[in-house]
């Protein structure tokens, strides 16, 4: 039975989340935890927990939990962390350098393999290792390697131009950061972080709790 | 009528993707548009773009559409952008640098005054003309400014207790960018960026493809 089908977007939302948590569990060396237990920690109800983790099989036992080891395996393999994620960086401003600067990714499995960025000023200039190339490299870089996820830093103007170079060429997953909302084929994965928005979000709920005292 | 009591959050959250399309239209001349010219760009029906704008008043006329400049204007105040929001950025690391670099949230109306970090080499050192501060002035620099929003970009053991020296000394608005879930008293907003989460979100959705497809 493929009880994936089923699985809502609230759902996947939640597992990173989980995932962190049982991380951290790990890390302190927490051996099992129930979901009265977790629901403290994590903010979820317990039967919302117990509920997530049915979508993915038969986890935890009654009266003693989860087991945080076998639990966090498989997370990770629900999420896909089982695999090997292949990225290249398009756009090396602010944010690209960020990204490739971040070494959290790379504990997760995720290997940067190449960065890119349309100023000749930046080509050539090492971040971590990896040289900054022209972006007229890209298309032809993508089709001789396999990479898994590009990631888009490139200004709102340039982003769907380099989504198609890169979905064009093989590439299945695109982590977007340009505020624009990109145009994929079936088959193609976008995962957005839109920070204009983010804050636009944090100022709206800031102006109604505002308009609540008044 | 204070329409805003029942708003749902999953309104709000597309209210900043209003801005975004109305502020493109606003750069491209556009006048005024109809609702569905407006989905088809933006991507949501065009009744549920009527029915989230309802939430917030009668914008919009039958056979007329919306009129562009207004709409943009009423959104850009009804998500808080008529205030102007003063912030500090504590943690100068990858992300706390793009951020602080990044001109877009200027444009928005939003002034960043000071940047902090518990990295004695760091202090001094300017970004946009605003030297970091060592993390230790911190407190007394929030308790003798009026600061909106406090922007955490420090690591994940630390972010609760710069967010707790921040909501106990006047900050309401908290954008955190570490891999916590922080803990705030009521009445405070935090709105996170959780870079990693997101990334699961996407592998899990590329893990899911690709078991579709075997």
């Amino acid at each position: 039975m493929d009880k994936k089908r089923s699985i809502s977007m609230a759902v996947i939302k939640r597992l990173p989340k989980y995932h962190r948590y049982l991380s951290e569990l790990l890390r302190n060396d927490v051996d099992r935890i129930s979901s009265k237990e977790l629901s403290q920690k994590i903010g979820f109800t317990a039967s919302q927990i117990r509920q997530d983790l049915n979508c993915f099989g038969d986890f935890g036992q009654q009266g003693y939990g989860y087991n945080v080891r076998e639990l966090y395996a498989q997370i990770s393999e629900i999420v896909g962390l089982s695999n090997e994620y292949k990225t290249v960086i398009v756009g090396a401003g602010n944010i690209g350098q960020a990204i490739a600067n971040y070494n959290r990714f790379e504990k997760l499995g995720f290997k940067l393999e190449a960065i890119f960025d349309a100023n000749p000023k930046l080509s050539g200039i090492r971040i971590r290792d990896i040289a900054i190339d022209d972006i007229d490299k890209l298309e032809q870089y993508i089709k001789s390697n396999t990479i898994n996820i590009g990631i888009i830093c490139v200004p709102a103007v340039n982003a769907q131009k380099v989504c198609d170079i890169l979905v064009n060429n093989g590439v299945k997953g695109i982590w977007n950061f340009a505020p624009v909302d990109l145009v994929v084929p079936e088959g193609i994965v976008v995962e957005n972080v839109h920070l204009s928005e983010s804050l636009l979000t944090l100022t709206y709920l800031l102006h109604e709790k505002e308009n609540e005292i008044k």
